[in-house]
């Protein structure tokens, strides 16, 4: 997707411990018109597979889900990763760990918000190790349902995430592949 | 605005201490197609304005400010409340409590995010005390950007937030206010 690779050329930079700060348009500030493109290829490439939900988690997902569910025309559901009061005790968990942030969060959805017969998309911002991810598809499989695919707008490709949903069966949709990254600024793709 | 209303009466619920649980389809699972009519109606009301951006605060105010900006046609800045390694030491940040989840925060937006030229549109999901939307207003001045005005879905009408705010010279504009709230379920709006 060249709007978004320009856009991570022009303001993405790099941070020691492989961290891409997208901060300019992704994470802090959002470029809503790049979100509305994103959206649009996620739906378009996952339109055929009759997504009723879909899911992500808390925070920097919840932005993309959006755009991405009101092209499919369902809602989302955006994971909870700190407790809240109103979200109550009948909820699935799962447990994921956070490079960036160097914390394990509890990873919580209400149950009635994931229901056998949904057909689940998963949308982030970030794949690296997988660990969202992961959580996620857990949080879908004690719901019964089925998890239709994943939808990345930045896969780390030079970590193992990516390939280890793959080989777990699932189709993972990466709008952006990275190859390598070094500080500050230089940021190399996948072909 | 009559889809709202009707989505609270059918789908919130009223937990003690005044809380309007809204997790059905704001807060935890989101209606896209009503969040994109109520983008609409913030851009209908503030588009006289000259936004150049929109200011709101993780995580309920996200998916608001999204369907806003993409109308509007202008970036969106979500402020932090829990410390993330990407934003650096640049920031404003003013402090503001949570009443339902009983903890103070301290709210961060990178300096460069938001620039003394901005015409800044604050939008957040709930008013009740004001205080989200008060520290907003503090990083707004403290970057000399211009509050243009508040889009706010859910207003407590029956709390002194809105009050305090509209004191302080600032348009609120309000899609439903609450005049009461009681468990379990009744909920009463103004007018």
């Amino acid at each position: 997707m060249q709007m978004l690779r320009e856009t991570i050329l022009e303001l993405g930079y790099v941070l020691p411990g492989n961290i891409l700060n997208a901060n300019a348009f992704l994470n802090h500030q959002l470029n809503t018109q790049l979100l509305v493109q994103i959206g649009r290829a996620f739906a378009g490439h996952f339109n055929r597979l009759g997504v009723t939900k879909i899911l992500t988690i808390e925070t920097s997902g919840i932005a993309v889900a959006v755009t991405t569910g009101i092209e499919l025309r369902v809602p989302v559901v955006f994971a909870r990763t700190t407790p809240t009061p109103t979200i109550g005790s009948d909820h699935y968990s799962a447990s994921a760990y956070s490079y960036t942030k160097q914390v394990r969060h509890e990873v919580i959805v209400a149950r009635k918000f994931i229901q056998p017969q949904d057909r689940v998309l998963i949308v982030d911002d970030f794949l690296a190790r997988g660990e969202a991810v992961a959580a996620l598809a857990s949080i879908i499989s004690q719901a019964s349902a089925i998890l239709v695919g994943i939808g990345i707008i930045i896969e780390k490709a030079f970590q193992d995430g990516g390939e280890k949903i793959r080989a777990a069966g699932h189709e993972v949709f990466s709008l952006a592949k990275i190859k390598s990254l070094s500080p500050p600024n230089r940021i190399e793709f996948v072909d």
